[in-house]
């Protein structure tokens, strides 16, 4: 690495700890009497959830869209990223005129519990101790983090959201919304996801959790408090995530066998192939902006999601009784959550007559088309809300659009 | 791990070591006036060629069948393997009555440069330093693993193969075998392979190398003189690897949620889910066995192999004017090495006219199917090779068929 670009390193890292600790996001705080008790039977005391919101709420509060985000996501969905001083992770779909028109509804997007900007998580101190929590952090669910969610809508006054909807473990906590809280979701968009994680799913998250913990710098959880960060091993964890998020087609298409700036191969290695030089990228910089305790928890809230398991086995008894309007959309080249996994949340829900949509939209991009520029989700997502609102009465926005 | 357990991996890993340098197995030894000229343009002085057969050679040594082993191979085929005491890797397939039968054919498997088992590699003392190579071992490519070969059956006057067989990276041997040694091969059978390595082959195998890599016992390739073996990042390459090596629905089927010796999920990071025990175990008993710098070695000849590109970008080329009867098969559930990329292989063959039949074997064992119980697989070559040996004029086996 090239001291600038190591000096850029330090700098995100610096900002990364410090988003953990104190965020530049709207933050609330609850104390020992307003616990979120868990899944697991604890109750987690003091602790904080960070958030963003954009545009204006309406006087009856009926235009909120929660934006739940995905496993290494955060809460800047639509504004700059405080630590990397990039973009907000879905600017092609949320802000003033995109899909989730900003202009027209109130959008809040939190950082899940467990989370590392800001939302209390492994990283932050852990009151009893007076250290960072490391692996005493109790082991979330995505019913946690839904829960979590709840908490601060409560605590914002907001009783009913217009719409929830995600991608991923977003789409994930989507579902769980619809079924834990029939009677505040309106409209659900469950993207790109599934109601519970395959074997291969486990699969795959168990090996990134192996990398991060087999790295000595982990320090079994507690490498904060000694100086040290996994990067190592959760650059690896990341790479082999990322290969999971795109389809073969996409990686042959951007990448094939292209050389990364050589004519030939050099028997060694180095990254002679360009696939190569690009995941190395994405495990370097992935390192710089999250932490290896939320990533494990993050990843293990996924692994232990099975709605079905949750209602007797049976996925269509989370939903009876939902009034919720549904659409459900799928990538043809998502290999992570294939269609077919979407396609049993349909069935699901059909078979307890609720009102849902099921897009399965053409795109080579893989799992991670949903953050790509991919037109036919966007058209899609923008003719539900707006056909959504229409039912729920909301007014058009400035445009006079529907 | 338990004592006994520990006391095992110990043994094996011995038994590891001492199969590298004085392997259980016939040798074959080299001198510095028969080099091998390698493909990156280096030339291996002194080495060792560590080969098993089965069978008996006939009179005019036309019986010959050279199987092929796949990346964590090796030449011990039928017969026990020295290091874990397991039955040979394709014991389904070769063998007395077998579909290779042994008692028909004279097979010959040669543990590939680079490999571990008794051929040289990096685990191999380097005559000028009188130190293992590690990293100064030359990276070879499958053109060099099959000029070993050739060097091999020219030391044991076996001037030509009435076939040649392998999966995976044995399926490459095959085909550049074929293509580069087009007198010398009758027939050739290239399983569950490919004639290039894709972009997305080429990143599981770059999470793999960055795996072992980021271990600081692998001490920079050097662990061996120090005492040390990478075993954690070897375990989380191989654990990455095994999942490309089995499709979706076999650990589904295998697996699904199942959980591991409890009844219910144990919030933490214990391996709840009998996948993950399943995967620590692969990268576990994997470790013992094999050398990690191999492993490097290994992957990288396999990412490097593109059989178009050493033919001006023409596949067909490679085999223009062959004569030899292919049978190439491949299975539908392995997504690692594809139908497709068996499809193109036959195209290319098909463009020169060449004599193939192409069996796509419907399956959901995944890209590991050809080491498994795969009737179709097994009538294929069982076929194959009967059809084969009667145009040769091989008289028939004891049983008195074709």
């Amino acid at each position: 690495m090239s001291k600038t670009l190591q000096k850029k390193a330090a700098s995100t890292s610096q900002s990364r700890l410090s988003q953990a600790v104190t965020p530049q996001s709207d933050v609330a705080h609850f104390g020992d009497d307003n616990p979120l008790v868990l899944d697991n039977g604890e109750r987690l005391g003091s602790h904080t959830i960070a958030y963003q919101t954009y545009g204006t709420l309406n006087d009856d509060k009926s235009n909120v869209i929660l934006v739940c985000h995905a496993l290494t996501g955060d809460q800047h969905v639509a504004s700059d990223n405080p630590v990397t001083g990039k973009s907000g992770w879905w600017t092609r779909m949320v802000g003033p005129g995109k899909p989730v028109d900003t202009d027209r509804f109130y959008v809040i997007c939190v950082n899940v519990i467990g989370g590392c900007m800001g939302t209390t998580g492994p990283a932050s101190q852990n009151p009893e101790t007076g250290k960072p929590y490391g692996l005493e952090f109790p082991v979330i669910t995505i019913g946690d983090m839904v829960r979590a969610q709840a908490q601060l809508l409560d605590h914002l006054g907001i009783a009913s959201l217009f719409c929830v909807i995600g991608g991923s473990m977003g789409g994930m906590q989507v579902l769980e919304w619809a079924a834990r809280y029939k009677e505040r979701v309106f409209a659900a968009i469950p993207i790109a996801c599934s109601a519970r994680h395959t074997s291969q799913n486990i699969a795959f998250h168990e090996v990134g959790r192996q990398a991060v913990m087999a790295d000595p710098d982990w320090c079994g959880g507690r490498y904060l408090e000694k100086g040290k960060n996994p990067h190592k091993g959760l650059a690896v964890a990341r790479m082999a995530g990322h290969i999971t998020y795109l389809s073969d087609e996409a990686l042959q298409q951007k990448f094939g066998r292209n050389l990364q700036n050589r004519d030939a191969v050099t028997f060694g290695f180095d990254a002679d192939f360009q696939v190569e030089s690009y995941l190395r990228h994405q495990g370097m910089t992935f390192v710089e902006r999250f932490d290896a305790n939320s990533y494990l928890y993050m990843t293990r809230a996924m692994d232990y999601f099975d709605m079905a398991a949750d209602h007797n086995g049976s996925l269509a008894e989370a939903f009876r009784d939902t009034e919720t309007r549904f659409c459900v959309v799928s990538f043809t080249s998502d290999w992570l959550f294939p269609t077919e996994e979407s396609r049993d949340i349909v069935q699901a829900l059909n078979a307890v007559a609720a009102n849902v949509s099921f897009v399965e939209i053409v795109s080579d991009k893989g799992h991670d088309a949903f953050l790509l520029d991919e037109p036919e989700l966007n058209e899609t997502i923008s003719g539900f809300l707006g056909a959504a609102a229409l039912k729920r009465g909301l007014v058009a926005n400035r445009d006079g659009q529907a």
